[in-house]
């Protein structure tokens, strides 16, 4: 069985990253998102292992102690993050994992696992972007504008990426997240194991 | 203007490459084969420029002394060689440049332009090559039993490229070819430079 890849996905909010994923996820039984782990509170209707694994705050800050995380973040009281187990668990099943992480959770991860391929994806506009960032609620100019402060700091990093998607048409954008994907499963290093008999039979 | 990329194709006689190459060609207008130089005489109905370049021996060997090939060959006693200088205006057009030649032709190259994209294309199955090898005329299994030694020496280098293909259903290995040279344009370095004007702005 060949180790699935590990994807790491970013992009500021409004640059309509979670349905782009979810889409491709949909189409592609061998690959699925990783179930994070945090401290808040489960809502109702959530799913444990589906929406998140749910874990107290003093299990979070022992698994960060036993370096249990690939990645993890603390937003305002509570723990986000990804269990090295859970990832590890799908490569080794030979599924592919998609993190949806941020810049900063990328630059983790990207230490612990270097043969990770990691996608930045782009709004296609300022406009755009300032028009999907207000379209959540009626929010003040103020909420927006630190919304869009946020947005510029994860787009500051896009360079450190292997690829860059602009999510304009959203199919297009979507059949390039599936070209990267493809493209990945055709390198000789995972090809060559899985086509093992193949090869010898035509080299015999 | 962003640089093309180069791409080597790679295959035994016999595994379609030639009718995937051009396929791949056919959709792409920025995409083409390059022209080879060759010492052997032009046939009824070729044209220079775009079958071959048609040259010289004495020219040919004057270009090799002058290291104006990326690769070359000598078969039998004609010359067959990719010019740096073709290869070179097609990429500082834009354009991604093709090259179908063989394995000793792609070490020549990924010397010269290590950034070249390599793709080995194999045949489905050992019974399909060989029908495919003895289809072509009414050979002797001589001939046939030479022709699959070639075709098994050639196979023999599929590790030395970065994608690996199997031309199996030939609509299928289309849009393997297809997504390897859209995934190449994603790239943060291919795209970048495109985006410049998006990512200021988005940025700015």
């Amino acid at each position: 069985m060949t180790q699935g890849l590990l994807y790491v996905i970013s992009a500021p909010s409004g640059a309509g990253k979670t349905s782009l994923v979810n889409a491709l996820c949909a189409g592609a039984p061998d690959l699925a998102v990783s179930v994070s782990h945090t401290t808040r509170p489960r809502r109702p209707g959530e799913v444990p292992g589906q929406d998140y694994w749910f874990v107290e705050k003093t299990e979070f800050e022992q698994m960060i102690a036993n370096k249990a995380f690939l990645e993890y973040a603390r937003v305002f009281d509570n723990y986000y993050g990804t269990a090295r187990a859970t990832v590890e668990k799908m490569l080794a099943a030979g599924l592919d994992a998609v993190l949806e992480i941020d810049w900063q959770g990328a630059r983790q991860v990207r230490q612990l696992m270097p043969a990770c391929v990691s996608i930045f994806i782009l709004p296609p506009s300022r406009e755009t972007l300032e028009q999907r960032l207000r379209c959540r609620q009626q929010d003040s100019d103020a909420v927006i504008a630190r919304r869009m402060e946020a947005a510029i700091s994860e787009m500051a990093h896009y360079a450190e990426y292997d690829y860059l998607i602009v999510n304009d048409d959203f199919n297009l954008a979507l059949n390039q997240l599936r070209a990267i994907v493809q493209t990945q499963r055709l390198t000789v290093q995972r090809q060559a194991p899985r086509l093992e008999r193949l090869i010898a039979s035509l080299l015999g």
